[in-house]
């Protein structure tokens, strides 16, 4: 096949990740006779810096004729935490993520039998846990109106849905529930919000499209609970953008491999693949990050823009492969010895 | 002194775990030389059930009269999860909280040495955290404008807060940080929402007023991870209603005594002391739900509403004396003997 991908390296230790994977991608693509044709272009706060934009057209042109989009990570201090700013990286990923209707963030949360003992919680509870969080990524109160009155001391924010937007969501929720154990749990706090109400009566109406699958429907406080407590009781969870922003990060910590936890953003035009680790510039240009995460945003990107599974395949068990022998990172070293980035990526490329 | 205690017992183990409190705080009445005057309303699915209304009128009036309110739980399966069931007794909880004011929801987290094993982290993650969480309770997407369009088709809920509604939750947080580690953490979402840069502002601007105290700014996300990471590493959080409604359930389930958790709700008309766990209807009527929760809540109340500190002193001393001494409910026995709730109670009125 031949395969066009945007490559957005971003911030941080965006650029060093990326590479890896690249490396990985290649030696796949000459393994399985693919052609890749790669092509970069900057997001973030180096496109600030460039171009004044955190996510300027000539990217978004590169992304709309891409078959998927690999990306790095973004924000850099100088940015950070102002929310007085001007030009802000994180305003760059929502228009990103509107103008490529990038409506599913798809977070799967799993374990490595030997990266267990790295969570914060204990065996018993984080053992066998593997589940993914589908988060509406394009409406609710992150593009709703806002602003201020009464000179500037009240600010308001408003969440809004539309039924269409819930099913494109609790579809894509669905199939991949059938594909699994064909559990599904809504997400929503419908004893206090309207939209909620919308959501919760959306799904129940789907469900006869299903049959097969159960559907359970929890508030999103006592989700944040049942997390912490029994996360390997969940399997497929679908949820609003901010639920989900809350609920993805609370998810990624306790399965203790953050460092490795890939995602997917599908989109109306296009789809993108990245680490949900962030820019981390305190590590940045010092070649010691974990790739993993990357490359198995590569493996996914494969499987769900590609339909290549046997691809993702080979990325995934060279990635076993290499925590197997203990070819990783700082993070994951422990008192062994510590390979940098790019020896990482460059043995999974001849690995795999 | 006399005091006037309001008691809302409400639904499921409410009135079981309710009457032990009674029980200490009259005994501790009896010690310290108080006159108490106790007036009991209904509220939750009980309320429903005998005058068609969660929070009746009458009952408002009981609570408006008191010193404080001692709450137990609401809450009964028949109503529950059912959003569009035209009466919930969640429905009289935000009433409640409106019409008394409730500003303020006091929600602290802190470890018993005895049980930090029941926790779901590892004990190196969870021993030492100590932490309040105080969540606005009257303000934010609980109480703004929220509807339909389009026949039905979108739905939407809005997030309003006001200067003054912050600075008056914000002021508590500073007071309470004053008295401990001088550490607050201001947690919000001001990278994306318009209320969330109004706190920001108003606590900002608020900093000058309390040179003392070190104040942090958290997106909510990066704290629904650290939270789960290392509790130990937080003092004082304030933040909006929706926001604390996530967090402070996912704090409680960390320090493994959910069971013990109590919490305040300091409002304009009166205060309001309750155990943070729910009605847990499958053991109303048993005689083994954990009353230790609403028995440390009584211990706030005397803090709080009333300044009385010996008397709170003397509660909490009599609950560690009895989880050292092993005269618990079934949940914390182990394999050791189960006392019964209304045992637990008389133990602690008699060893007070
Ligand atoms: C940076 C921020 C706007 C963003 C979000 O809230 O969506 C981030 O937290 C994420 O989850 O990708
Ligand atoms: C029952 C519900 C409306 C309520 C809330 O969301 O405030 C509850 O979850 C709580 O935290 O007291």
């Amino acid at each position: 096949m031949k395969l066009n991908i945007a490559l957005l390296a971003g911030d941080g230790i965006g650029p060093e990740v990326v590479d890896q994977a690249v490396k990985v991608v290649n030696a796949v693509a000459t393994k399985f006779n693919h052609e890749i044709n790669w092509t970069s272009a900057l997001t973030g706060a180096c496109a600030i810096d460039e171009c004044g934009e955190p996510y300027p057209d000539s990217t978004h042109e590169v992304c709309m004729a891409a078959d998927a989009v690999l990306f790095g990570a973004i924000g850099h201090p100088k940015y950070d935490n102002d929310p007085k700013a001007k030009v802000r990286p994180e305003q760059g990923l929502l228009k990103m993520r509107q103008k490529l209707g990038l409506f599913a963030n798809v977070r799967p949360t799993f374990t490595f039998p030997s990266l267990i003992d790295n969570s914060p919680l204990k065996r018993e509870r984080i053992e066998g846990t593997d589940l993914i969080i589908l988060r509406e990524l394009t409406g609710g109160i992150y593009f709703g109106e806002r602003g201020r009155k009464d000179d500037g001391n009240t600010a308001f924010d408003t969440c809004t849905y539309t039924r269409a937007e819930i099913q494109r969501l609790a579809k894509l929720g669905f199939e991949i529930a059938m594909t699994r154990s064909k559990k599904l749990c809504c997400v929503d706090k419908a004893n206090v919000l309207e939209s909620s109400r919308l959501w919760r009566e959306t799904v129940q109406d789907m469900e006869k499209d299903y049959p097969e699958v159960t559907v359970s429907y929890e508030f999103v406080d006592a989700v944040a609970m049942r997390l912490v407590q029994w996360p390997n009781s969940y399997d497929v969870l679908i949820t609003e953008n901010l639920f989900g922003d809350i609920l993805t990060d609370e998810a990624s910590v306790i399965s203790g491999s953050m460092g490795l936890m890939p995602s997917a953003s599908k989109g109306l035009h296009t789809s993108l693949y990245e680490p949900i680790h962030g820019s981390y510039p305190q590590a940045a240009g010092k070649d010691i990050a974990n790739p993993l995460a990357t490359v198995l945003s590569a493996a996914m990107m494969f499987e769900d823009a590609f339909g290549l599974h046997a691809e993702a395949a080979a990325i995934r068990d060279v990635v076993n492969k290499s925590l197997a022998e203990g070819v990783v990172t700082e993070d994951l070293a422990g008192t062994n010895k510590a390979y940098k980035t790019s020896e990482v990526g460059d043995w999974l490329a001849k690995n795999v």
